[in-house]
């Protein structure tokens, strides 16, 4: 199974493509979509059109993203959503299925315990991609993070598909 | 000037097109693009077709939009702020500048109020319109009162035109 993680952000998104095969994680791309223009809809604009040439190449078979932001302010969620939302769209426009987990369901699923820090989070990452000392950016982790548990979740065996999309 | 205005919401985004001409306000076509579909990346998708189609077919000299959603609790904002997102990426695509307003200045532009109540806004704008007893949804006369707003502004001989695009 090979599945995308996203985690949205207004100027830089991590993303991170997983493939679970026999128990065990890997990790063939991952990264940070930087984008610098002073302009909101232009940086929507080439995130969008990265995010599109990255699922045309990768062709994941899902892709899996937080539910919400919670305990953020409002401005802050402004400036993300709108950011989640053009990465929904290229997601649903390459016809790859989305699924959304809570940020505490993603840390129990990957550190066993839901208040984890980013810190803790990345390192289980490392460890369950067995990734040594490469280097992971926390934007990244945070996307490797939500796909891997996308596979974690998806390969139990009632795991019901259609009720956990978005 | 043909100005388009944009009302996002989470399943009906308002729209209206308006042309300022020697002072007068006239609107071609309004309405409200309302998706059903339970899925949120599906309602994003078609939205995104709506109003890329629009455009298209329309080719507004702008598009004007609603700077933050004041007031507003973080979960609201959050269903909003990813179809403001959708909409922005399609006008950047189009090649339409998009410009934004606070709530505050759109309301006082048009009624000379900051704090009017959406009805009166609504009055305001059938009024500046000529639009006799036309049935204006509340969504569309508030997308009609951006273009509007974005019309008198950008009118204005001391428009600072990059400073104001989103």
């Amino acid at each position: 199974m090979k599945v995308l993680g996203l985690d949205p952000g207004s100027r830089a998104s991590g993303f991170g493509l997983v493939e679970y095969t026999a128990g065990a994680f890997r990790s063939f791309e991952f990264g940070v979509w930087r984008e610098s223009s002073p302009r909101l809809s232009a940086r929507l604009e080439s995130l969008f059109r990265r995010c599109e040439e990255f699922l045309e190449k990768s062709r994941p078979a899902a892709a899996s993203i937080e539910t919400i932001f919670s305990g953020k302010s409002a401005s802050s969620v402004f400036a993300l959503a709108q950011t989640r939302g053009v990465l929904l769209l290229a997601c649903a426009r390459a016809q790859i299925p989305i699924f959304e987990y809570e940020p505490l369901t993603v840390k129990k699923t990957i550190t066993g315990y839901g208040r984890a820090e980013k810190p803790q989070t990345r390192e289980m990452v490392r460890s369950l991609l067995s990734a040594g000392q490469v280097q992971i950016p926390l934007d990244a982790a945070d996307a490797l993070a939500m796909a891997i548990c996308h596979c974690h979740h998806a390969s139990a065996p009632n795991f019901d598909h259609p009720a956990a999309a978005c």
